[in-house]
């Protein structure tokens, strides 16, 4: 292999470089502050764990997206995690185990063996805040309105969002009683809008609840979709109609609350059907093809750890979020530049200057005052009338 | 495989629950403005690379710690980063090429795939600083001095320093004509005390150079082990004196910086001896029988990436430096318990607060006020008068 390609990194795997870095430095801690205002705490999870750990409950999708590993202590199969919403699910169920509503947070790199769509990274730093305990909508509320934050704090313009809620489709295909195969089919044909293949495979279902299916593909758009699903699935089964209440009082409540917010219905697009038990929600920004930050009620996962807890949460990327935003993240970087020297004086000078917060930099044996500038240095110590003093750095 | 164990994490890979990761969080926050404060800039690399990038320049024990994965996409072996340090090398020598002195810093999770000792931890979160460009012991004594200072911010107590110099040991089995097998049964012999070994290897060797080498291992201590290696090898060839020299220069810069540090200095043993060119140093706490923090000159690294480049740096770990430091990392957690509902009035009152800081934890549908006390809020959101305000939570 030529040098020149030997430090290539893989596709999809990035190094981030300064002054980039200190974007992303800055705005993570101004996310995980954020959550820490909403009263959710941090934990850290590790970068690789059992594998049937990490896959718990999960799809299919993760499981290809997982690097494996095996671990030489143990001689089990090992993931690194692709995702971290399983991994908090788990401290939740099984490490935690705390009564009552628990707000979770992370942020942390996380590795795709395969990336999600062509072109997009393979090491996202995923940050998110999950919800575990309540089953009612205002955690879903909550969890959503934190997700806006989050995205308006990184000043993403133009952001847009997709409602919607797998209650609906479950129930009607339980109702019809349809064939797990057959679901799945199904399921695959509505995300496509493929009438012919909806109606299909819809043929031996009871006309009323078949009717209801197909309607399911055209039940998309904004606030009026909601109204027209409120006639087209009247006679559907209650868990139905439950679902899509949910989803009505959290789209009214969310516009009473972001009122400038576009907001967009897909009763037949489920993202995450596998996954997620209740709504799911999906903000786009123009010019991207996938969703910036997603998430969705999960109620299930917590019965594969060992103890059925509801759960609600959200998550993001932050190197999407700060390429995105407009967000003033960090200041121009200013400094004090030292001249070399062992001097005891000069160094408490340096170190006290230091102390209070200011960039100083030292300069190396030879190095001019030329340095001080690729230093980005704006002022200088000088040694005047017996003390070192900070002075511009023209002087 | 018993429900209980299923969720174990493999041996050395932990998880951070609160609060121990907000105390994580913050000395993170902390090292790394210090880093800012001393001019050393932020880059973030990749958990994942092409396995020969990762492992040049390293030796054995490196690759014995990386866990490998096959890249899907392009075929070829990667490595999880097992030290960041060779990563921050190519970042220098490959990515930036600067002229001049360059300062670079991170903080980031690495995996080991066999512990470093028994019982140690697979998975630090690496800290480091790495000065590249400057061939001086003026950039030794700053990367020492800001590790010092890194382990002061923790509040690591009982701190000492071992110090020493890979040139002497290396200038003399040079001038002896040491074969490469030799060489290195002599410096495993000398990491070990073990006298006899060492004179039964240098028995062939000219009998100045022989008793030079004898010499090394027994010239360790304090202070006055560098004034007797002054004497002991006063005749050894003109590079092992100016090795000598330099770590006497540091020695005694070290000793004016920082008066109460004990020093320790042993020349015959020789962390890092294959990665380092230069000065090595590492610091120890009582009870705790590896190093804490340690690094050290490696000059050599930047040919192997395609520009020799002297660099010389530190690293340690975040998670000893919070479990061993006596800082006070996290303030007591405050907040505001705000009732549940979806009234814009108190949404408004919610938003303001957090807008100011406020920790807020707002109820969850059937949440009663005892929840607040759990929640760690001392105050709650009361409408009193029109409006919502801020009262004790006894009120």
């Amino acid at each position: 292999m030529a040098t020149v390609d030997r430090w290539l990194l893989p596709d999809g795997i990035e190094e981030v470089l300064p002054p980039e870095a200190a974007r992303i430095e800055t705005a993570r801690r101004r996310v995980l502050d954020l959550f820490q205002c909403w009263g959710y705490e941090l934990v850290i999870t590790p970068h690789v764990e059992f594998l049937e750990s990490l896959l718990t409950g999960a799809g299919q999708d993760l499981d290809l997206k997982t690097f494996k590993v095996v671990d030489p202590l143990s001689g089990r199969q090992m993931g690194l995690r692709a995702d971290i919403t399983p991994q908090v699910a788990r401290v939740d169920a099984h490490t935690l185990r705390r009564e009552g509503p628990s707000r979770l947070c992370y942020a942390g790199s996380v590795l795709h063996a395969k990336p999600h769509a062509l072109a997009t990274s393979r090491s996202p730093i995923q940050l998110g805040a999950e919800l575990y305990g309540d089953r009612s909508s205002s955690s879903d509320l909550e969890v959503i309105s934190l997700m806006l934050e989050t995205l308006a704090l990184a000043d993403v313009p133009d952001v847009h969002m997709d409602l919607g809620h797998v209650g609906i489709y479950r129930g009607l295909a339980r109702a019809a009683g349809l064939s797990g195969r057959v679901e799945q089919q199904l399921f695959d044909a509505l995300q496509r809008k493929a009438m012919d293949e909806i109606a299909a495979l819809t043929g031996d279902v009871e006309p009323a609840l078949a009717q209801m299916l197909r309607a399911l593909a055209r039940l998309c758009g904004g606030r009026e979709a909601l109204e027209e699903a409120r006639q087209q699935l009247a006679g559907a089964p209650g868990e139905v109609l439950e679902s899509l209440e949910g989803l009505v009082q959290i789209a009214d409540q969310l516009a009473a609350r972001y009122p400038a917010l576009p907001l967009y219905f897909d009763l037949g697009e489920l993202r995450g059907y596998h996954y997620h038990t209740g709504v799911v929600f999906a903000v786009f920004v123009p010019g991207v093809g996938q969703s910036i930050a997603q998430g969705g009620r999960y109620d299930d996962i917590g019965a594969d750890f060992g103890r059925a807890r509801p759960a609600t949460g959200f998550s993001t990327d932050l190197k999407t979020l700060v390429s995105l935003g407009n967000a003033e993240l960090v200041a121009p970087v200013v400094g004090v530049w030292a001249p070399h020297g062992d001097d005891q004086a000069l160094w408490q000078a340096v170190r006290r200057l230091r102390g209070q917060g200011e960039r100083v930099v030292q300069a190396l044996d030879g190095q001019r005052r030329e340095a001080a500038l690729s230093a980005a240095c704006d002022r200088q110590l000088v040694f005047e009338e017996g003390s070192w003093v900070v002075a511009p750095l023209d002087q």
